[in-house]
């Protein structure tokens, strides 16, 4: 009988977190502990992490995901498994689940089978706390705001124009519209609202940003929380709250130190959305990473059309290091639902819809080089997989002349990465001359442009009216210079969900776009993006307990 | 210029937490560290503990609070400091602080002066986690049920009847009232909610009362939530979600151990509300004091008449434990506030004023020796009091035949409260005869008028019509044999508010009761009672800031 992740974690011993620190160089009095397993690196351990050189950065990233399932976190551990294993000082740094998600339908996240890090439980359930601090920094600049309202509102601030949302990290659809402030005057002002969930809060993106608590308080003054009656922005520095805001940040900004099974230092920290939002972990953790490691391997949310774009684009601005080499996750069964295959069809052999949907993960090869960066292809093996489409990926990825590696981490944690590894590493060794996809000075629909032509492989843009008068408004106020953040499904290059593979010729829709001064990115909604997920009929709650010792079962 | 207190917590050095530990007898394994000043115990380590020999429990509560302030808190925290300075072993078994009025106009919540709990900033913001674990655990239960009825509700609950709100740990009015599940059907089923702040929550009730995590699990499954069509009652059981509910909890359960300015050790877990609930931090933590410690010493919510009574007759119950003398706390300023005076006219001296104001420490008195507790009379200086004041209270105290002692804890610390403890030790070995107010079997309508006429001296009770139905019906439930846990105004005896002294002769008027059976008490209400408190027009949070290196400033 398969062991389920929760059985692999609880009979994987642990050792204490001091030790794992140390294995990364990082003294006992720079870290702060949470429990034996799991720290905090202090802001003077940070800086004196700073004085070091950067070791080299390895960026994880997948094909468009499919419901078959990719695995790049598991990937990305097992990947730093066996680089530790092959006697490299290697570190990973990766996002940190939200709540919702762990008791709807996901269950746990924090890698699979013997590549996880460890105290699953905890990393899945509250953590050290990161996910509340920012909700509660989320929901204090909403009460702050709507109290300064009710008070007087010298502000001038217009109640039908305030585009800050209270956050809970649950997914709880019945909160998504409400009006709130109803009953009597003693309660406010009645206004519509809703909630998003945390992991959409333009704190996590501003808090993933961050260099330092200085610039965390810098960026959280920007952040425009509505406008006035005049139109003019409000931000959290005019309610004279980001010191206050900040304080409720700084535990929650220190990066959050942990072990994988094999016992590899993991920094797990942030976890902002990967469409309406930048999907990588915390700027700071992988600064940390860098200094006290060889190799960091990190990843980006979704696949390399979203999450990989923004690492590229947004995050390696801010971190002032580009990757010196990316791995592109795939899986046999997710490409042939990319060749057109339904979910109840993947168990049979299929070598036609395979190579139809080698088509998602060349582009995404194309893409990567296009940065100037060398690509390392991980297929990820699935028990289900026939000898003759492994011989077919490998067939087509040959002639494509991409490094490749077939990697069995989930069954065999580093030792099932090792030929990654050595290519990985090959790679990095390769001479790289990376450059931007577009220049910050372009324009906001020439940098659109760019990455819809040049990464979706789309052929036009439509800006709605809305779109149009935006871009215009922007522009005066001053924020056009700034990186774009796109907002669309995860599922397909296009902003269809249903066009899987590698569609051509469409046109992208641009319906809106959000000024995200805090995060420093102005997002481009292309649909409707859902911000505050629903639970299912039967919630994976419903299966979770816990002993009288604090011994956690049914969380997959 | 005098120091603010959080200027003298942060001059003061804190000892790392694990010599604290070995202070209170407690083993480096038995402890789970949050940094390197604050702890918890685990739950093997409880069990150790648990087979040692209770020590002697001392219980500090107070007349009814005025806005001149009292500070049963710092003479807490200055008395076990006292003990310590005389050479006992004592602990200190603290409420822990609310966000929401932190930010708001309280500031912090930590004690005051040079009796203070450490580090302070931490404990007056997130702290451990504890109270957004029960954030988080109350809305996931809301999020379940609302999930519920949108996917089909088979239990048949009626969303017009459900009695369970959503939290947030934060002063937030606008949150009062909202109509929820608003836009389409796709966001759940339009219903009117609201929110409560996080301590009214009645997981915060039940937390403090559990004695471990099974009987936590049992008391959650036993909430109920909301009623069915046909008026049936729908638990958490009921959801099949109690387990997960209770994984939730299961770090915040553990006990937090912190030190005083002075190194005296002190568990400071869990805070409700002492109207709506019985207001005494966690029945796990004072248990884990008693045994850790010869003299822990506690404090309970608001007044001896609310927070006193509900300690006596609510958590006494499941500590199985009594006081063994009880200190009530008053000051001058109180007293005159009590005996007619203005807050404005509190600095000239006012002997008239405190001579009337007497009856309202009197009554407190009596109440707490029909108990059969010894009673210690604190009278805690401010530096305003005359010499002539002073005088005629402690006359007063004199042919009262009580003893009495007056404490600078404030200014001095532990050297503040010498003579107190001194005479707190003394009354711990009189001898003693403990009874509970009404036994659980007299039915709710007795139970209440033991209350009113014993503690309150009132007169008489008035049932609403609703109250009456309702005695019926939880008659029926077999909700009967539960203490009753009183929702009144905290600055009265009376259910008005602005009756200050003695007041005597009125009549009490139960509108509504509810019955918490997690909790294992029924709510009588006696009034509205704000669940969701609002900002002023200066909250506190716009005087907070944080530096580079995560030092607070700002937070008083």
């Amino acid at each position: 009988m398969v062991k389920s992740d929760i059985e692999i974690a609880q009979a994987s011993p642990m050792r204490v977190i001091t030790e794992i620190a140390a294995k990364a160089g990082i003294a006992n009095d720079a870290i702060e502990q949470y429990g034996n397993y799991k720290a905090k690196i202090t802001f003077a351990g940070l800086n004196e992490l700073e004085k070091r050189d950067d070791g080299k950065l390895i960026l994880v990233t997948a094909i468009n995901p499919t419901p078959a399932g990719e695995g790049k976190s598991t990937v990305t551990i097992g990947l730093g498994d066996a680089l530790n294993q092959l006697g490299h000082q290697a570190m990973i740094a990766l996002r940190e689940p939200s709540l919702g998600p762990v008791m709807g339908v996901k269950g746990g996240a924090a890698g699979g089978g013997y590549a996880q890090v460890l105290p699953m439980e905890d990393i899945n359930l509250h953590f050290t706390g990161d996910l509340h601090a920012i909700t509660t920094a989320n929901n204090a600049i909403a009460a702050l705001l709507d109290n300064h309202i009710h008070q007087g509102n010298d502000l001038n601030i217009d109640p039908r124009r305030i585009i800050w949302k209270r956050v809970v990290d649950l997914n709880d659809r019945q909160l998504r519209q409400i009006i709130g402030g109803l009953g009597s005057p003693i309660n406010g002002v009645p206004r519509e609202d809703g909630f998003d969930i945390t992991v959409a809060s333009e704190i996590m993106a501003v808090f993933c940003l961050a260099t330092s608590l200085d610039n965390l308080k810098a960026r959280l003054a920007k952040i425009v929380v509505g406008y006035t009656y005049d139109r003019g922005p409000v931000t959290v520095g005019d309610l004279e709250i980001a010191g206050a805001i900040t304080a409720l940040l700084k535990d929650a900004l220190k990066p959050n130190l942990v072990q994988t099974i094999e016992g590899t230092p993991a920094f797990i920290h942030g976890g902002p959305f990967a469409n309406i939002a930048h999907g990588c972990n915390s700027v700071l953790a992988t600064k940390a990473a860098l200094k006290a490691a060889d190799f960091t391997v990190t990843e980006a949310g979704f696949g390399a059309d979203l999450g990989g774009e923004k690492f590229l684009d947004i995050k390696t601005r801010e971190l002032a290091k580009h990757p010196d080499a990316v791995v592109i996750v795939a899986t046999v069964r997710a490409l042939k639902m990319h060749g057109g295959l339904a979910k109840t069809d993947l168990e049979a052999e299929n070598i036609t819809a395979l190579q139809a949907g080698f088509a998602n993960l060349n582009r995404h090869i194309d893409n990567i080089k296009q940065y100037g960066l060398p690509v390392v292809v991980a297929i990820n093996e699935f028990v289900t997989d026939t000898a003759a489409e492994i011989q077919a990926l490998t067939d087509l990825l040959v002639t494509k002349q991409v490094a490749f590696s077939l990697t069995q981490v989930w069954a065999k944690g580093g030792a099932g990465g090792l030929d990654l590894a050595e290519k990985v590493v090959a790679a990095t060794r390769e001479a790289s001359e990376f450059n931007y996809l577009y220049a910050l000075t372009d324009s906001i629909p020439e940098k659109i442009k760019a990455i819809v032509t040049k990464i979706y492989g789309g052929a036009s843009i439509s800006f709605s009216k809305k779109a149009q008068t935006q871009m215009t408004a922007f522009e005066k106020q001053g924020w056009s210079n700034l990186p774009i953040c796109m907002a669309k499904t995860q599922y397909s290059f296009s902003d269809d969900q249903t066009l899987l593979g590698a569609p051509e010729g469409f046109d992208i829709t641009i319906r809106e776009l959000v000024p995200k001064l805090g995060a420093g990115f102005i997002v481009a909604l292309t649909g409707d993006i859902m911000t505050m997920p629903g639970l299912p009929k039967k919630p994976a709650a419903l299966n979770m307990d816990v002993d009288n010792l604090g011994n956690i079962s049914g969380l997959f």
